[in-house]
């Protein structure tokens, strides 16, 4: 990719006259919706909608076209039916749009009528200056920017991440879900059919942005499969990627082309992708909202030798399983290591090996769970810990956290309650007078925090595991370089 | 097994006299967290103290012994070091206690030593007419009886799952779990080493309990292995059996033999036992609880032909992807059944064929969930529905719930958002505006209503496939006998 394009993009992330088409006079359409996300990003731009015949629409002055409005636009948003976009996209062309996001389908994924008009629309675009991106897609988030594709999304703007997705609404899914776990986006991209811009593009991109420190897609085919290897292990050497890709099934690939129009690739090629380009692979928006947790802190692993810490006994042993499957060792913690360890923890119903069973005394003493932490985190042995607790009361997490200013390796936490459940009810009140628990209202906060220092929590070992691995993975090729 | 086994198990759920030695005169013990859980419940008969010199313990007439006491007993929970279990356990024996738990720990688990004592207590229990459970164990819950071995366990007596462990801090773990869940139990006992009744002669004893509709085991290693194929199957007959079964690497073997002295199988032959007796396996406590939720409904499925319904694009494709992955195939979708459903959806951004992509427009009005959903369903093709639903109303609650009065066909939901998830905060108002969610103090009572109407919800699309290719392989495990 020329620099230029990196400029471009660049630039359709600070627009300043951005025009609306497809909005209704009278609210309840997709268009309108659209608007609504700038209004509550508390975009400070321009907004013109353009309508045929309202002269204001959502509290803002409406136009009937572009030349109406006389000046040039940096932006413009088009959600009309398809037989209307080309039109509106020439409107744009005209006023020097810069770029063009097409929300509209009706396009290659729709069969060969589409495709075409798909080429000619942006042929047109590209050969006077106007980059496309869609169409079939939302567009742009940037909370810095304070431009959005949906509603209410999240205005913070110390997010790190950078999404880039070939999904519009799971875009959507994943801002709110991983708020809710204390995660935020420099950057959102729904690409759609990419018939212009192409995922690569803006991978290229949010490799060389400074906001962005960790790169997530979902991917469900590639055009330029070459330059994207290239690309990919380019970026991988500076910031960690993660993807999720379907369509690696004949009921999968068929999804995919009635989604976007995108030809799935072949499993075993995207293996060998991964593989090169250092990319994390993960396969549903839970793991995707995992490993971003997982990355988001700076200790990479020196090996791949876990302990495992845990209360009740049977998670200790499924956890020991889940490290062997998933390509992780437990670590062969040395014998000063258990002396210490034996010091701490009553003489039954304990086990000083690895795992270390911490028994049901763990729940009565939960502050076993950062002390046997702390001994075994010092163990040479040890490059990654995985503790399995059943509930995380608040003074385990700050004790965890001041555990890891010293010990700075990777820690996954199992706790099958989510932190965020509301503990409303009979039984949640037992459960908050057992264990102190957190104030839910904290949980977004604690994760977080967590996150930001190397601690990630996970609902099941597999889940753990998985992470740990990827962040294994990841320090492995940075080592190969 | 003899029939006298079920009875005297039978027995062991219905005390009306419980000693309890270990118990600590200032609280703090763990044996007198196990008295305090019976006073939790209400537990109607006596509750038995023993104490060297107390005469009181937490508001309970304490004894010095049990010739003190001077009765018979029922039962006795026994929690003192190893090396004074044996002399509290003849006390017991003349007591004509029916049965004894013994909490300690210390026995088989921990060497040759401990095995020869573990070996002669039950020898010497055993020819007096007295069963033994555990040792290293936490004994029997039963709301219905109003005995438990936690503080706060929850005393609803409606659940119909069973529940066998060889770990017991994991059955405190699964109870409180699966009652966020809505999802309840009739029994649960944890096992320990099983030096005398073993996890097979419970197994045996729930199939025959009427209270119990649904059997769920936490397995280490079987000492029986033939007996219990035999059982298993029987009892699979009549109600499905789901096993979490550990120690299946050499790390997971060590772990299993430190925990209880189990001998972890091989996972080969595991898998022969499972489908021979017609066993569900899962691999943590997740899916544990996801699967007893499955299986709480009526409704088996005809075969294994699944229809995907989704707002998001990404996630149908993904859907698609983990169903043929998963042993299910996509439901070839009748042409009437896709003419119906293009006279409700809108024309462009939607598809009509397996998976349904309802797009955006379903955030907007989520009513098409279940409109679109009962077209499907009517589909003569269609043999289960997975539905994607980002965050569910109430609305569509009750319309799921209305459609499958008709239909009684299985239904997934997968939902990234926990249906618990306090709604607090910023982010989580603007969902709770956009979408009119659930009120979260209703979220384990509307998920109990959704799993006893055939209706099941997961975090991801790989967790309601395993679970829908379960029943599947349930059916098929009852149509070939």
């Amino acid at each position: 990719m020329a620099k230029n394009t990196i400029e471009e993009i660049e630039a359709l992330f600070h627009p300043q006259h951005i025009a609306a088409f497809g909005v209704s006079a009278t609210a309840g359409k997709l268009g309108n919706l659209l608007l609504q996300s700038f209004i509550d990003l508390g975009f400070e731009g321009e907004l013109i909608p353009i309508h045929p015949t309202a002269s204001e629409i959502m509290g803002l002055k409406a136009y009937p076209n572009l030349d109406a409005y006389g000046n040039s636009i940096d932006l413009a948003i088009i959600s009309l039916h398809p037989s209307k976009v080309f039109d509106a996209i020439k409107e744009c062309v005209e006023k020097e749009a810069k770029g063009i996001v097409v929300f509209s389908s009706g396009f290659s994924e729709q069969g060969a009528e589409g495709k075409k008009l798909e080429e000619e629309i942006v042929e047109y675009a590209r050969s006077r200056g106007t980059r496309i991106i869609g169409p079939n897609c939302m567009g742009l988030y940037s909370p810095a920017s304070r431009i959005a594709f949906f509603p209410g999304l999240p205005s913070e703007t110390t997010g790190e991440v950078g999404f880039i997705s070939q999904s519009g609404s799971l875009s959507v899914n994943l801002a709110f879900d991983a708020a809710l776990k204390g995660i935020f986006f420099s950057k959102m991209i729904s690409v759609g059919n990419s018939a212009d811009l192409t995922l690569t593009d803006f991978l290229e991109y949010l490799g060389e942005d400074p906001q962005t420190k960790i790169i997530a897609c979902y991917v469900e085919g590639i055009k330029d499969g070459q330059r994207f290897v290239k690309v990919a292990r380019e970026v991988s050497k500076k910031k960690p990627i993660i993807i999720w890709k379907v369509g690696e099934t004949a009921g999968g690939k068929r999804a995919a082309h009635s989604h976007t129009g995108s030809m799935g690739g072949d499993s075993v090629i995207w293996n060998i992708i991964t593989n090169q380009a250092g990319i994390i692979s993960v396969q549903n928006l839970n793991e995707l909202i995992n490993h971003i947790a997982a990355f988001s802190h700076p200790y990479l692993p020196k090996g791949n030798r876990v302990v495992i810490l845990s209360g009740p006994g049977g998670p200790a042993v499924s956890s020991a399983d889940a490290c062997e499957k998933g390509g992780l060792t437990l670590a062969p913690i040395t014998d000063e290591t258990k002396l210490a360890l034996a010091q701490i923890l009553p003489e039954y119903g304990t086990s000083v090996g690895n795992p270390v069973d911490l028994s049901l005394t763990s729940a009565l003493n939960p502050a076993l769970h950062y002390q046997a932490g702390e001994i075994v985190g010092k163990d040479p042995n040890v490059d990654m810990l995985l503790f399995f607790i059943s509930v995380i009361p608040k003074s385990v997490i700050k004790g965890l956290l001041k555990m890891q200013e010293q010990m700075k390796k990777p820690i996954a936490i199992v706790c099958p309650i989510d932190l965020l459940v509301s503990w409303e009810g009979n039984i949640a009140r037992h459960i908050k007078t057992l264990f102190n628990s957190l104030d839910p209202k904290k949980g977004a906060e604690y994760l977080q925090k967590l996150n930001q220092n190397g601690i990630s929590v996970y609902l099941t070992e597999q889940d753990a595991v998985k992470a740990l691995a990827a962040l294994w993975k990841y320090q492995h090729f940075l080592q190969q370089l």
